[in-house]
């Protein structure tokens, strides 16, 4: 027997009902991002190994597909898609006006162990403000992935924006005799506490000449502790969302590369997952290609979302109709004497110029048969082209009625039903 | 100074005005594949390299991007589709009723030397019917190719589809006495002829036993020379299509997994180009995946189809409509007094959420920049917010006329403009 193929591990094959799935995220994406007037940009899936190294230091490679191609260049399968963007921003920012609103749409790809919610290969939105150093911007990026989550068909009880300040923690540090490199290991020490025993923290605080007490005091201050996300929560507030959001200090998102506010989007109830997460980082088009431009952006995932909704009654309901209407047709055309095969045939190019989505069995089968069919398909309507022919059977699939009419009158009909 | 990243030869950035370009293709060909009642999947990016060796021979190394990953799997960037999808129809060919009208977006890459209309990188369109023997669905295919065609703004002005039959030829040669081996070798003399030179090509023709006359006499016969092609074309005709499909004989398409009738939309005028190829494949499912399944598709590519619309008034017209729309929003709000931020913030908040494709100032400026930056955006409106609040005032950009009214009128008087 042949060798038969299989999926490589962490990969996905998206059959129909999969892919239909994945273009309502897709399309929710792209609908919110235009109302909010970003314009979509894509990138390569391939780039330049060095690109992602500049960014994310040499040790990058261990979790990269890269490999040199033909032309003895180190390549990477995309990881991410902020340095491309750098890049691609630096390179033609004489050309746009500022701010940037762009966002994208696309695939990236991660030699990691695969499990639930992750995967060697998944799409991503990103969505960023470059040239604009205003913490409106922020906001603005923040309203729009809760306007996301409401599109998707969530509310209020289902998940929560946490916002944090990078740069309220270094002032903290400076202000407490923290300085240079320390700084940024003073930094990891706080990602890293929810998932550190205390201990183990107090005495990462001490060899920094702090304490624990003086960090959770400094958390308890919430809001107080940074003027930037004050600025940010009355606008959200006066957009009136502000009551989507919290200020959590313990957040400080690992990224090094992180200069501002930072945030994420959680569900609560489910799990507590991070849905999606940005921040500001205005040193990295700088880094990677060389220009001042202050920037802002967020990115969300495809499988961490997906699956959320796939566990929350409303939104997956918008997703399942999605799924049914990415996979229906409107009209079967049922041949009810193989002789009118050229008329059937005619009046199926006459539908889908006018756009309406219609079947037509392509072989010989029985008239009960190619209402199975029908049924089958989705449709909202077969028509029956039959020895009365030029009289054509419009029957309704969903409440069985019949009227009769004329091909010239067809569309007409159809489009009053 | 930094070291500045370039993009990979053969690899495409796609700025805002690119990326709103790819996206109408892919709205066309979305568009027609589903009023053909056709639904869309999709494959990994990278799959292993033995699944396109086995398609295609082990020198088909020569032209991917192929690699061991951090698993010692030979893996490679897809350089088709079709390979995948006999995979993916094979695994779970019960689950689905047959036939399978299927249709794909996706990006493909191959080491070549990159030239006009061919990089490394590049999207298509892949479209196939599985499960069906019948010649209609090779008419099916090739209507829906015209209708592609058609949707991109061609008329009969701009191309034809060629369509020809391999088992014509097949048959052409075991009735000249061409058996085994031979007929492969045969199929490809044909394939090349036009580009061979004659002597050469009648070398050839001799070593097999033939002469360039027998074959001329059997490119002249036509569609005599086919049962298959007569069908589909009468089927066309019936479609009211017929005018845009030639037989043409001396196509064979050089890929030796046709197995009948073979077509390739071509461009008339403009250079003679293949904008998109398909046939009939019975022998791939098998070879594949272990499983018999009469099989046909075309595929149509980004990169020659997008230069073709951009030689052409009528399909550039609609293509440069489309990206206008892509980059543009509805309606800009000019904050024309700094105390109403709040005001304009909860403006934009019900405008989008309405669906208005709404832009913000994200930082201070003066009003006749504000208007600038409107004029700049595409907007259709401005609605300026100032002390009169809660008197806002829209601004139509096109004609300058204006109206005054008040928020919660605001939705209303746009949509009535």
């Amino acid at each position: 027997m042949a060798q038969r193929f299989q999926t490589l591990p962490g990969f996905r094959d998206f059959f129909p009902d999969e892919c239909a799935a994945r273009n309502h995220v897709f399309e929710i994406w792209r609908k919110v991002a235009r109302r909010y007037g970003f314009v979509e940009y894509e990138g390569p899936i391939l780039e330049p190994t060095a690109l992602y190294q500049r960014k994310s230091g040499a040790e990058i490679v261990n979790q990269l597909f890269c490999f040199p191609d033909k032309g003895e260049r180190d390549v990477s399968m995309r990881p991410e898609l902020t340095p491309t963007l750098a890049r691609m921003a630096a390179a033609r920012q004489r050309d746009f006006r500022k701010p940037l609103r762009w966002f994208s749409i696309g695939q990236f790809f991660r030699y990691e162990k695969h499990q639930k919610g992750r995967g060697r290969e998944f799409y991503q939105f990103n969505c960023d403000i470059l040239g604009e150093d205003s913490v409106l911007a922020d906001a603005e990026l923040i309203a729009l992935s809760i306007d996301l989550m409401r599109a998707f068909g969530f509310t209020e009880a289902d998940f929560r924006i946490r916002v944090s300040d990078r740069n309220a923690w270094v002032d903290f540090a400076t202000r407490n005799g923290v300085e240079g490199d320390g700084v940024t290991a003073f930094l990891q020490v706080i990602d890293k506490m929810e998932r550190t025993p205390e201990e183990k923290v107090a005495g990462q605080l001490a060899a920094l000449g702090l304490t624990l007490e003086l960090i959770r005091d400094f958390i308890a201050s919430g809001v107080e502790a940074s003027e930037a996300l004050q600025a940010i929560l009355a606008d959200l507030s006066a957009r009136g969302v502000g009551h989507f959001v919290e200020v959590d200090l313990s957040i400080v998102r690992g990224l090094a590369y992180y200069t501002g506010p930072v945030f994420e989007i959680f569900d609560i109830g489910k799990g507590m997952r991070a849905v999606a997460g940005g921040g500001r980082y205005d040193q990295l088009v700088q880094l990677i290609g060389g220009v001042e431009m202050a920037a802002c952006g967020f990115a969300m995932g495809d499988m961490v979302i997906t699956d959320l909704i796939r566990e929350t009654p409303a939104p997956n309901a918008l997703l399942e109709a999605a799924v049914r209407d990415g996979q229906s047709v409107d009209v079967y055309i049922v041949l009810a004497d193989p002789g009118k095969q050229a008329e059937a045939a005619a009046l199926a190019q006459t539908l889908r110029l006018a756009g309406i989505r219609t079947l037509t069995p392509l072989a010989p089968a029985k008239v009960p048969k190619q209402f199975q069919a029908a049924e089958q398909s989705g449709a909202s309507f077969a028509v029956v082209v039959g020895s009365e022919y030029p009289e054509v059977t419009i029957r309704n699939l969903r409440d069985r009625s019949e009227i009769t009419t004329r091909p010239e009158g067809l569309i007409e009909a159809l489009q009053g039903q």
